[in-house]
């Protein structure tokens, strides 16, 4: 089926078989990568690295042609030896310098370091948790712990507030077991698949593309004698390594001697293994399903109740947030790349030829990181500009996709997500499916790179006309005209009584491939009918060429009086990988700063109290029943206004107390050290103000749902110097 | 294993293969409705209905007798043919009555109409959609559509936050692919099954029991001439069915001669078929997973850290939503029965020692339906009792168990759920594992029957213990004394030398099952080797009986200091189906009433604004800008205050539009009916007010978060008389 032939664009978003999957962890999309990658700096490192060997080994039989021979001098000999050191120093000096560029800039070190520290407290504090961790786990399946799961739960709903009640979509939630005639519809049985090999003599399998690129990218960076030329090649391979097919990919395993990592056995050819974690519905084996791999089949199987619920009209927008599932072969990356995960869809349903947005305006002046093809292509980097000027340049395909693209921004930056860590970068031309109108990936910059953790794609009618194909139900929508256009329409009567005489049994065949020929093919049809009376016509259902006479087909164009127009909606989906938007916005939220003593540093996530795990610690200063009755009494308004918070009555010192609560990034800490006025800290600043006990919940409600901010607390509160209670 | 002689009752919420689920579909339950159904009235009426048929057979003769009689007179032959019509008069009414009896009384005709009713409003306005239905759907999945999902998103909101944030709970989320080790500590994988039979044939499948129930049922329904014991037998059958072992169900099978329902061919004898969907994990096909069954086990497994989290401290108490799975054999019971549904679970970890709860007090005087196991075997129905005395009574096992027993009836309620068709059922003793220490369920009066809509258990240390033994990890709790604690121990110290010598390469096992005798059974030994100097001892590794001499073993008791008590904590564990709830809300909020014309029956859901899907509707009274404008600034404004509602733009006559509205339980409607003030509506009395197009909003917004009532509204602001706008 050519119409599959690429997968659908959101397959792309957390999948592992997508051109993007190697992009996403390294630091610039493809076609820029290899072209930066290949920059003057590294091609010179490398042909001085050449140079300094050859001189190297020049001056060395040197050294040994003066100490053979008995004309030269001692002080001949030692400036000959000295010679070649420097030349030694030098050719280390080089090859540092390539070493350090191969394994991605001096930066690299720093941010496992940085990393390693963010998931050290991520695990400590229970955000997640290996799933089944005393059973030894499972790769790719992560709990979310207590923290985690109010993030979670904060991020989803701030999600349905931003998007589906603000835009009034129509929410919907859908079984994850998924009848398998559904996902053939949609392709996924056929093609979403990644290339596997096996060891052959244990049966472990890998992943083939990630054998390949460990080799080549254990190439590039350890073997430093490769010559410019050999390198680039390995890197436009690497560039290149998803489109290859299975026979390539094979062939290259075979050419660069790969075997597998953990036995050196020799490995399989590389063959498809279907992600999706298959089961069977019912007890009696016959019917297949699979776990869904996204939310939207749900929501398009759907369309035609949808569609009349709205009233029959376009556009609208269905929404749906739920779990989705990928078997991956061998899960990588930690939090990035899992083998259950959220997923917020949603699908926008509009009129192909108007894709304006009412709310466009409200979006159109913002301005942000967009990274278009041109721009990709041409090697630069991604520039801020204004959303509605790539509308207005014709960048972004129409108003609708730049109104997501805006909303996704205003959505992410909101949550705590650095507005210079993220950039809209345009899907390349190869990246995009052929039926796809336009499609932009919202890009986070973590320790792993560039991470796609949204997409947005005009999809135009593919999955609607999937559906309909496969299921002879018409997802389609009907505009009335307010008065009966009068259009021109082709009309081809094959006739069929002469058809019968000349074709007699394949009557049908030719019939039907004469209706369903294009305009432009049936009006060439009926030209060189007339002038010639016959004409060749290729039937393919019968594989042969048939003669087609002037009395066998009647073809002219009608002029007729239509009431309405009958059509297949475009779909305008933005996808959200929830789990990466997560791990990215822990990465943007944590930072260290040394403790007041100054002997250690302490964890810090930088929350906005919309995703804060909690909004708010109450501590007693020191244990005493009176300050713990004043705590109980806060905490029982906080919990009247809906403010998510703990008491920590243990004995440590106040200090001890906020390192906890600032690790766990709750953004205000009351602490009780008087029975008629508290102290109330901001976590980043530490500013301390002092606010009367029946006024503390009220105060805390406010600022945390954003009706004022610190710096109103800040003017309004008498202030509170940092005491013995501060760290 | 022993421990899983009996499932753990949480299996029984929403499964089928419990004991429960014949109950849920019945009206009452089981040891209750076998006695009350074998009533005085039902036995009577057979009684009648036998004697009235050898009344009828004896008239019968005596007619015929008259007839060939030449004796006979005409009017003692048209007197006799009088009585026997008269008898069979009779015997038709008792039959009528006794149809009436068992097929549950005259209300089932009501009930279904009902239902259909509920359901029809339900499917038509797209609460919910059986999934995939362009493919023609899947049994026993069912999607939300917009209305359904919002009213579940409603309900999940406020469980978090009436039980996570007000209790401070631990939420946490675990994936739904479960590794098989997991499963096969809880003990689903050898016991989450049903009984299923085969069509020798077509292999089309059957739960057996469902078959000898039907069967049974038209049984006692149709064929009224079975005496009232042989009915007796077939109700204790019914009753029983779910004790039944294969071999039993089976046999049952062949002595009534059931056959599969659709072909009438022979079936296969009842075999066990596992309810889990089975998946493989990973691509090598070695590493088998299911869909959990529940959510509980990722909380079990997690235990330490989570104990560690809350600072090694008890009670606490962790909570998880999220997707379950059962791969039913052949689901019925529409939305009450599927294969992939919603579960909210807490699982409350307290000292088995104190089960006392800080918050009891907040509940005990609560007063609703309890049905204790007493009044159940007594044939005694629900009686509205204090919460409080029945843990005096010592008829709820503890306080926690009732706190959250008290805590569920507040939850439920404030959805919705009427309270006179809510009941509180104690499991009989044959209804809870060995290990429970008492079950109760809040049961839901649908028109299905009573359905059990939350397990509420006290599981002991079963759960716990069952993961420490397959995992070897400790999953216990520490209390450390303030001081230490003098305990008598009992120390048994075989005398290896001497067992070595009598038992040689038994050695090992002998010194093992002496070190593993419980306290009496050691004490018993000891005394029996100082009065006879030796004793038989079993020991099970070996399966024989062995010598044991005085010399062989010291059994003592001594004193020890204790610094802390190491145990496995009780878990409390309430388990709510949250789709039938979100049903049984459905039907305790449907009723209808009629159109003003009277000409039709408008449906109505009467949700409370905290759980209906949209809080308020917008409509300008005619098609005009003015009035559209101001519809659209109270939309804004409403969007600004989070309060989901639609505007209704159309065309049509506002008492269609209230009517529509209503049908998706929205409690408030606005009419724009001039550019300064506007009518509220509130869709229950159908009362309206006049409210400034400024304070709309901010009305609108009160009443629906419960700030204020609509009487408040009622008695601020001028009352509105029903006009033309009115329905």
């Amino acid at each position: 089926m050519l119409l599959l032939h690429k997968l659908r664009p959101s397959f792309t978003l957390l999948s592992s078989s997508s051109p993007l999957s190697f992009l996403s962890s390294s630091s610039s999309p493809r076609v820029y990568s290899t072209r930066s990658m290949a920059t003057v700096d590294e091609s010179s490192l490398r042909k001085a690295l050449s140079d300094k060997q050859s001189a190297l080994e020049a001056q060395g039989n040197a050294v040994r042609e003066l100490k053979s021979s008995s004309a030269a001098t001692k002080p001949e000999i030692d400036a000959a030896i000295e010679a070649l050191n420097a030349l030694k120093l030098d050719k280390s000096s080089i090859e540092r310098q390539l070493q350090a560029l191969m394994s991605n800039g001096e930066g690299t070190v720093n941010k496992e370091a940085f990393r390693q520290a963010v998931v050290n407290t991520l695990e400590r504090r229970l955000f997640y948790i290996p799933s089944f961790k005393i059973y030894r786990g499972v790769a790719g399946l992560y709990d979310y712990g207590p923290p985690g799961c109010s993030v979670k739960s904060n991020v989803l709903a701030f999600w349905r507030q931003h998007f589906v009640l603000e835009e009034n979509m129509l929410e919907v939630d859908c079984p994850c077991v998924t009848p398998e005639v559904v996902l053939k519809a949609s392709g996924h049985v056929e093609k979403f698949t990644d290339l596997m090999v096996k060891d052959e003599k244990t049966g472990t399998c890998y992943r083939a593309d990630h054998l390949l690129k460990d080799f080549c990218n254990e190439k590039l960076q350890k073997d430093l004698t490769i010559s410019s030329e050999k390198a680039a090649d390995i890197k436009h391979l690497l560039a290149t390594l998803d489109d290859l097919s299975a026979e390539e990919l094979g062939a290259k395993i075979k050419e660069f001697g790969i075997v597998a990592p953990d036995t050196k056995n020799p490995l399989s050819d590389p063959y498809p293994f279907n992600l999706m974690f298959q089961t069977s519905i019912g007890p009696s084996g016959s019917s297949t399903g699979y776990m869904r791999p996204e939310t939207a089949q749900g929501i398009f199987v759907n369309f035609r109740d949808l569609y009349y619920y709205n009233g029959s009209k376009l556009p609208f927008a269905a929404a749906q947030i739920g779990q989705a599932f990928r078997n991956e072969i061998s899960p990588r990356q930690g939090l990035l790349r899992v083998r259950e995960f959220t997923l917020a869809e949603i699908e926008h349903f509009v009129d192909p030829e108007d894709k304006s947005h009412p709310k466009y305006s409200e979006v159109a002046d913002l301005e942000f990181l967009m990274f278009p093809r041109q721009e990709q292509v041409s090697g630069e980097s991604a520039k801020r500009v204004r959303l509605g000027d790539t509308v207005s340049k014709g960048i972004v395909n129409n108003e609708t996709l730049a109104y997501f693209i805006g909303r996704v921004y205003l959505f992410l930056t909101r949550l705590g997500i650095d507005k210079e860590r993220l950039r809209f970068r345009q899907h390349l031309a190869n990246e995009m499916a052929h039926y796809a109108a336009d499609c932009w990936d919202a890009e986070i910059e973590s320790s792993y790179g560039w991470i796609e953790c949204v997409g947005i794609a005009d999809r135009s009618a593919y999955d609607l006309r999937a559906h309909s194909e496969k299921s002879g139900v018409q997802l389609v929508a009907q505009e009335k005209f307010s008065e009966p256009k009068e259009v021109e329409k082709l009309v081809i009567a094959p006739v069929k009584k002469e058809l019968g005489v000349a074709f007699k049994g394949s009557q049908k065949n030719v019939v039907e491939a004469l209706e369903a020929m294009k305009e432009k093919e049936a009006l060439d049809m009926k030209a060189t009918l007339e002038s010639k009376g016959e004409v060749e016509f290729e039937v393919c259902t019968l594989g042969k060429t048939v003669t087609i006479k002037k009395n066998m087909v009647n073809i002219k164009k009608e002029k007729k009086k239509e009431h309405q127009r009958v059509f297949t909606p475009s779909v305008i989906e933005p996808s959200f990988g929830i789990g990466r938007i997560i791990y990215c916005l822990f990465e943007h939220a944590f930072y260290t700063r040394p403790s007041k003593a100054g002997d250690e540093q302490l964890n810090v996530f930088r929350f906005p109290p919309l995703v804060a795990p909690i909004k708010c610690t109450v501590f007693p200063l020191v244990q005493n029943q009176k300050y713990e009755e004043v705590a109980k009494f806060i905490s029982k308004s906080l919990t009247a206004a809906g403010i998510s918070h703990r008491i920590d009555i243990t004995g440590t010192s106040i200090g001890k107390r906020y390192a906890r609560t600032d690790e766990l990034g709750v953004p205000f800490a009351i602490t009780v050290d008087s029975t008629t006025s508290v102290t109330l800290r901001e976590r980043d600043s530490k500013d301390q103000v002092r606010v009367d006990v029946e006024k503390a919940a009220s105060v805390v409600k406010d600022v945390t749902e954003g009706q004022t901010t610190w710096a109103d607390v800040w003017s309004t509160f008498p202030h509170q110097s940092s005491t013995a209670t501060d760290d």
